[in-house]
């Protein structure tokens, strides 16, 4: 399925120049979806959370349940008006609006993504997905298409995290990881009941907002890889295999905190350069076998963290990454392997515990061979890769088949108001989404 | 100079029972310190600045010109008054008391130390070299034995730094390192000096605490040794070499922060994995060569500091320590080189600054010679030794000669209210003070 660069850039400027035309379909593949329309709302909706007096190359701060927030969905929802849809809120705060299709007995095809942000984030994390959502429903309109199936688009609520950690995404309420009393917690003062009000929810009928399983025939999201390998390796797409489980351990290192004029260095019981060696025993415990599962320490601590004394504690936390679990739990019990070596070479103590753990959701592998067939027939490259970051998508494989659509990031840049995309890497990604509703139609 | 261990406390046990008999002298060598009278004041002073309910083993907080420190002072002042002598405070708040000599015309052998603590600090540190002090002046008084040089001896204020840093101990005015806008200088809402003056110092006057090159004959200070050699090596008395030179670095790691999770594990730019090995970097080129001198990694802080986020930046300090400035050179050109390696292999940048540096203090060599004498008559082993942490006896060495005697720390443990050195051991100290000014009241 992988093209040269030089296909690569020949194939993307056929498909600029059908634009420019103004050609609704190229090369008698079916309807295609308006790429600088699509530009257009990506830049009309970065205006909601941009830093005062900012351009688009400054980025957004459009935090879940913000004033910025509620005009970016406003101005989202006026766009599914105008699409002659009738989009609605659930209990939850998500927007949905739904396309009829030939057949009303048949579950919809749901696809989408959010366009809520992390502070100082970029312009296509979750946009993208959205706003290629709509244009998807647009271009079937235009061309006159049915679909047996209906079709729903998706604009989640609250991905990102930031207020209430993931624990109240729009997605993960729908897929019934909520209960009542989560409505009344609270973040720098906001109640979440008020929270979901505020976007149009309804607190007090959130357990309505779950959906059963089987709720949808798939469920489709088109997304920035947030990452550098399709740019790097000149991939037009990523084809999701599955979204990696995500393992946090914490790790203690206990030494002796002691003077660092008077301890001779044969003495010391020195907390961080037992640390240090963690960090690259982790580092070493992920690169030494083959494979795309990563891992960091992102976080450490030191104690007492004064240049004239030795380190008596440091605190780190290790994350772990892979669509497989037993592959984790391999890198794991290395690093505990190593950890006991070097706690008794440097004469520390180091505990390592469970913070957290989230198991992979994989993508189905019909949705995989219709985003494939799809990528296909518009000449695109693709290949299948993991997702090493949480989508929308990780939740609604727990009711059903889900797949993912990943197109380039500039430079892997993501979270960061450098976030980038080319335009034409986001219409491709437009066109692989709707051709792959299409062809997931025709699957049973 | 060195004994066995058995020795050593065959030794030790003579001395107690001497002392528990009551004897002033011990094998003809002339007087000797009151050793329980010398314990039991260690452990009054201990009540100033005690953690409320404590006990001794809870440690003391007398941080420099608390109400602590003030009535620790007066009660060290009492001790000196009931002794017969006349204390007087200079403007720098330093006290100071003197016994005539037979040639008034000869400059003072001085000695002392300082009673201010760190917070949650121990009851040796200082309080062991000012207290003994007094016991050798008291010793002398009981055995009649006149001296030529005048004895002068002094409790430093204000020695560890921690209001105002180190830069407004006693001992470094008395050095003639300051001026008068010092005296403005605020911490925590104290301004210099109305502390200065808390203590009965006279700011106005500050200037006229300095002392000029040749002010005294000699300067003796006695320490704990705030290390663990002396006790793990079964040496009763470290005879200083000198006052190691302190050089302080900052090391600036910038790497690039991005998504631990879609970035994969070659594409990353890791500040911390880069700091980690530099803080190693840091151990190896300290200990791969011969030589006492240490090297810490002390302080140090990842940005962004999130577990899942490759850090960016790390900033951390790089202490080293030795006698040698020559050392230091070479270490630090290593650690250059080791740096430049790592950043080259790990893709980041790191930057090496200056913060500061404190050139070695030498010891005088007759002053050495002195203290080995004395220590030789009471019988006790002795080796020579640097300080690894900064003394008053540093200052002192800008105006003239200077000598300092450690004794052991129990476990190395001090600035902690573990910090102990056996009762035995504090008058071996004071009697080796003793001896070593009668030595040096015989030298030209």
């Amino acid at each position: 399925m992988r093209i040269s660069r030089r296909k690569f850039m020949a194939t993307a400027a056929v498909s600029a120049g059908a634009w420019t035309m103004g050609v609704a379909t190229s090369r008698g593949q079916g309807p295609l979806v308006d790429g600088p329309k699509l530009r257009e709302r990506i830049e009309s909706l970065s205006v909601f959370g941009r830093p005062s007096g900012g351009t688009f190359a400054d980025g957004v701060s459009r935090v879940a349940y913000s004033d910025a927030d509620l005009a970016g969905r406003q101005y989202v929802i006026g766009l599914m008006r105008a699409a002659g849809l009738d989009p609605r809120i659930d209990p939850a705060g998500n927007i949905f609006a739904r396309r009829a299709g030939s057949d009303a007995s048949l579950p919809p095809i749901l696809f989408g993504s959010h366009i809520d942000s992390v502070p100082s984030g970029g312009n296509f994390d979750g946009d993208l997905g959205s706003l290629a959502a709509l244009g998807v429903v647009e271009a079937l309109d235009r061309a006159g298409t049915r679909t047996r199936h209906p079709l729903e688009i998706v604009v989640w609520s609250a991905e990102e995290g930031v207020a209430f950690g993931r624990g109240l995404a729009g997605s993960r309420i729908v897929a019934g990881d909520v209960k009542p009393a989560d409505m009344d917690a609270e973040w720098n003062g906001l109640r979440r009941g008020d929270g979901v009000k505020k976007l149009g929810g309804d607190p007090g009928r959130i357990m309505d907002a779950v959906r059963p399983v089987g709720a949808h025939h798939a469920y489709l999201e088109l997304h920035i890889e947030q990452g550098g390998t399709l740019e790097r390796d000149r991939v037009a797409v990523g084809v999701v295999e599955g979204i990696v489980s995500i393992e946090r351990y914490s790790a203690v290192i206990t030494g002796f905190s002691n003077h660092a004029g008077t301890t001779v260095m044969s003495d010391r019981q020195d907390a961080l350069v037992a640390a240090s060696q963690l960090t690259i025993a982790v580092r070493e415990a992920v690169t030494s076998r083959p494979g795309r599962q990563v891992g960091t320490v992102g976080q450490l601590n030191v104690e007492p963290n004064a240049p004239n004394v030795i380190p008596g504690v440091v605190r780190l936390t290790i994350e772990l990454r892979d669509l497989s679990s037993d592959t984790l739990r391999a890198i794991v019990a290395d690093i505990r392997a190593r950890a006991a070596a070097i706690a008794a070479a440097s004469k520390t103590r180091i505990e390592i515990a469970d913070l957290s753990r989230n198991p992979p959701a994989m993508a189905a592998e019909d949705v995989q061979r219709a985003i494939e067939r799809s990528t296909k027939a518009l000449g695109l490259s693709a290949r299948r890769q993991p997702s090493g970051a949480g989508h929308d998508a990780q939740m609604m494989a727990a009711l059903g088949r889900m797949g993912m659509i990943f197109v380039p990031s500039v430079g892997g840049i993501s979270h960061s108001p450098r976030e980038f995309t080319t335009w034409q890497d986001c219409a491709n990604g437009a066109n692989v989404l709707l051709g792959a509703v299409l062809e997931m139609d025709r699957v049973a």
